[in-house]
């Protein structure tokens, strides 16, 4: 399925900045680049840099004035649907060793302080993809959805407590259950199809049977609507744009359509498997 | 240089369980593994996988019963001495972009909330190996080093409130300052000559004027004499062991011992290269 | 129904140090103290306070050597028994005025933070006990009791995440819950009979239809059976004693015998109410 | 000396709600109220209540509607100075024993945490009156007073690291410093003069040499001109308003002027004795 996706972010530049921006459709086996365009104004140098997971770093210096970063592409997703009642979990004598590192706790997803609720929780249920579900589940049923309730240095600690957020704060919730019991789990911002307002979209990825599987438990976008961008241990590694120097933001639109017909997302459990 | 190191591990094992070992020397630039042999007793077969930095994991799966692991080693270290009065910070402008990872706040670094702290008392420092050496100072003087005095879900953020810790504390308050001030910074354990009583030990790196320099806020050990094991974002990424199934610790040593004659380590600043 | 409560505290005191004790019997409507002894080995003086609520602290200066504290009273309780069902909350409009700083968030009962979850959870139950016997059952089934599993730091923020805890941080839990609902609620220490192994016990009071009420979300004592010490807004209020100085405590004993034949507690749910 | 001080309110409320108010001046010894007048619209009943520390609390039940509380009073002060290079600091064994609850953290200052710092900082310091102005000198040069950058759940331990904050965060962290060294402190809600712009203000007090005095660590306003409010353990004692219902604040005034000539304070320490 293709997707046409774009971003416009505008900045008033105050001082010379670095802006580390990570905008661009992330390059992934089962997302695939067919076109794409970044137009900075003023047109400064670039260098790019794609982190392991395939994600895509931008670095610019920019002097003071206005500045604004035009992208667009045109991504074809060959995600496929699995049957998610027979996702297993892989144990971990069976996993790759490479996925080892996001069963780690992380900054923004304390595992270690939150596996004594998770085993309580959901340590019973049958392993596999069904199991992660009834984790994404419990956040949309126990954590309210609530614009402004969060800021950056909240974590999935604060969230257990507090009990409201927004998608990334859901994603590391998710996030920090499935590590806690010994899911391998992954943070991945993304451009949403069907998010309203549209935005830039936090999910996350859970290792299971021998792939990467995607999960929003805020139930706000299409799962086969998602186009990556970053992808990383948590928020930390997937901030659409860093700032070094003295910069403010002045505009931002994002935005994500369909090339083809495409029929409407059933409202039941999907297992949407990405590598 | 060339070293001996040595750990002996012993477990009692009570259900099938995964152990993942980070007790191998890493495999780096200037660390040159001159011979090694890894005893596991019972005899059980393993995986390996070497991680991007060069962290070494070995995965066994064990029955109940006695489990001992036994490491020994000879490695060759070829750090080097560069004058801490000229090396330089890089600018985020120009550092290599896979060193940004090591930027953004991790699970015991929270870089982002000691942010206004980190440039109030270092901010106004001329940058370079000689602005880290002010943090290893600051961090010396204002924190106790104290057995007990924390556990494993201690971070940054605790330790700059409690002022006490041990090894792991006190590298992550550095690598947060640094962080917190545009440098890279990475957790190392190791093996490290002259600390007694003989033990795993915790230092950090800084990315510095194009190479990662070694730094050890506590003053316990030598830099010259640190054979690293595990390098990542914190101590989350350098766990000797994580446990899946149920298994007691029974015994631990940890040994190492030059193979020539050492000068002893002059008491003044050193920047020790290593890659 | 008549009490026989003693403890028995021990130290090594190294210099000259103050200590503030508070062990013995709270001097309460329906709790009389029939007799008491209070012996000190060396035979210090003492100063003595009762705090509004009732606490009694005693306060004495010790020179280095040993130092021994012995208690023992005999305490008549009238508590009375209320029938559950029929024991509405007392809407914030009607609460006596000096209830008002027990719906106050305190050190180790963070209810401003906890709020959004204890509306969610128990808002939309019928107010009055039962709600709060709700608030104990959630407690007992979501948080295991587990010594050794917090500290002197751990509050009800820590517990709501951790789910483990012991006697304090149970009722903390629930002193938090019930403030956030808006029901007055406060810490005590007690003798508490059939507490198995003898320790000094806390429990927490809620103020409902005009008086104050017993709760244990532990479940590990009888209601009928609690000798209050200390009544305070947590913890931090009812320490049995706070040393300036130093001393190392070498000995603790605590007990309570019924005078009279009693007849076992029913496992049924009980509103005991205290003044 | 003589000061006229008003407040003004406003509310949108929006169901039957409740609320607690703590706008009017403290009941105090060295402060008296010569004339005052609390002007409800519309007209409600009101519950006063003075709790021990001679803060007056005022309760309503208002239905939907807009809501206005105006209250204006005529009070003097007869503050005294003290010698502060004379002030002594009251040894625990001396201490009146009323004032030991102002020894124990509170919900926002957590001197339990911070004990090891205030120690290491300010242990060695003469004690006394000066001790406390050194406290207040290292918050004013080590935080930040910066508007929005704290929030009602931000406590004297987030202020720590953090560094920035607003006056109610900077009373906070001087407490607990206080009371880590045994000093019984006490949070205090007021009326500012020469605040600007003009706002609630809050200090903090110590007790000292048989009395209480006052400290603003942020030099805000001048001690001599500060007519207290709500006097207790931290902020959570003395909100201008608690509210229980649904009401939203639409408007706030707030104001006080000395009724005669005023020498301008002179920027020295002062010592101002309150009890």
């Amino acid at each position: 399925m293709k997707f046409t996706v774009a971003s416009r972010l505008a900045y008033e530049v105050r001082e010379t900045t670095v802006f580390i921006l990570n905008i661009e459709a992330a390059a992934l086996r089962n997302q695939k680049i067919l076109a794409e365009r970044l137009d900075l104004t003023p047109a400064v140098a670039l260098d790019r840099h794609e982190l392991d997971g395939g994600t895509r770093l931008v670095r610019v210096v920019v002097e003071p004035g206005t500045f604004e970063v035009d992208y667009e592409a045109t991504v074809e997703l060959s995600m496929y649907d699995a049957d998610p009642a027979t996702l297993r979990e892989t144990p971990v004598a069976e996993l790759p060793l490479e996925a080892i590192p996001f069963l780690n706790p992380s900054r923004y997803c304390e595992s270690d302080g939150l596996a004594r609720f998770a085993h309580r929780e959901f340590g019973a249920l049958p392993p596999g993809h069904q199991r992660v579900t009834a984790i994404c589940n419990w956040i949309y049923e126990n954590v309210d959805y609530l614009s402004g309730s969060s800021d950056s240095q909240t974590s999935a600690y604060d969230t257990m407590v507090q009990r409201a957020g927004v998608c990334r704060d859901f994603a590391h919730l998710g996030i920090a259950f499935c590590r806690a019991l010994a899911i391998p789990a992954r943070f991945a911002s993304s451009y949403a199809w069907q998010l309203d307002p549209p935005d830039f979209h936090a999910v996350f990825e859970c290792y299971l049977d021998g792939a990467w599987y995607l999960f929003d438990p805020t139930r706000k976008a299409a799962l086969q609507g998602l186009v990556r961008i970053g992808v990383g241990r948590d928020a930390a590694d997937a901030a659409f744009a860093t700032i070094y120097g003295d910069a403010v933001m002045t505009g931002m639109e994002v935005s994500i359509a369909p090339l083809e017909e495409v029929e409407d997302e059933e409202p039941t459990v999907r297992a949407v498997g990405i590598a």
